[in-house]
């Protein structure tokens, strides 16, 4: 299933600050509207940005049961700040193999050990874009409560000092609060 | 970008024979005409079959260098028989984390070692499909010279009797000529 995410007058997310991490920049939009569609849509300019849900990639059983018994769903009243993170990653990153990619994210940048600490309090899902010939290659939507800011801002600092962060070579951070 | 199989009485392709291995069968056509682009295209019935090539997500570094010093590409002229084969996963597979499943693809069914030996002869190509929603997971389109033919039988019947295989719950042959 794919989920759009449609940058323009409408939507359910207001959008209160777009942040040009690494690279270019998405053109800045008022609102988001988030929907989900069996189909691709064809490509139009830089919104909506499209990825897709899918089975995870490095993570083994035992941290995605350390993840399963800490994490929160997405939607919970609370949590009425919201997070888009596009990045792309660069074609060194893409070029290594398996067991490689696996190595810097988990046993040297500690990507899923490190973020254990943020939850449950930020609830978070992967889209995966790249195979679509996507402008990035994930998305990631972060939602918390207001009170809990500081936390997700120590997990993206801790992401982006991470030896994972060196292969991105373009970031964008959407902040949104639920309208 | 995206590969489609379209099955009809059109395409570059001759149709042979269609087995069902596991599962429901395609419906029988005549020629297979391939084609990509950028965009997934809306599904509508059995045909076309749609995946995209992506990187490869259990091999080594070691591993895919022992691939790539025996591989061929596709479109040798000699290479006139084709098969490809669409199958699907059970939900038992998807449910494994990353570990689990390249535990039982290398480790135990020896997927990737167990292939050497048809390389260079046999050149094949996967596409992946369960993230478009299609009905397989995968299509795996291989091409070799007729007197190859034996070794590429062989190569089946080492993956079918492997551990991984009890896994597949849908799988169809699909053997073509090129015309």
């Amino acid at each position: 299933m794919f989920t759009l995410f449609e940058g323009g007058a409408d939507g359910s997310w207001i959008v209160d600050r777009v942040v040009a991490i690494v690279g270019e920049s998405v053109p800045r939009v008022a609102r988001l509207n988030i929907t989900t569609r069996p189909d691709q849509p064809p490509r139009g300019g830089p919104w909506p940005l499209v990825g897709f849900t899918s089975n995870a990639r490095y993570t083994t059983a035992a941290e995605r049961a350390a993840l399963e018994s800490r994490q929160a769903p997405l939607g919970r009243p609370e949590a009425t700040r919201a997070v888009l993170i596009p990045i792309r990653k660069n074609a060194a990153w893409w070029a290594m193999a398996q067991d490689q990619r696996r190595e810097i994210f988990e046993e040297r940048s500690r990507h899923i050990a490190g973020s254990l600490d943020a939850l449950p309090a930020i609830a978070r899902r992967l889209h995966h874009s790249r195979d679509l010939g996507e402008p990035f290659d994930f998305l990631t939507w972060f939602e918390f409560a207001p009170s809990d800011e500081g936390r997700f801002d120590a997990l993206l600092a801790f992401l982006r000092a991470s030896e994972e962060w060196k292969y991105v070579d373009r970031e964008v951070e959407i902040r949104l609060t639920r309208a």
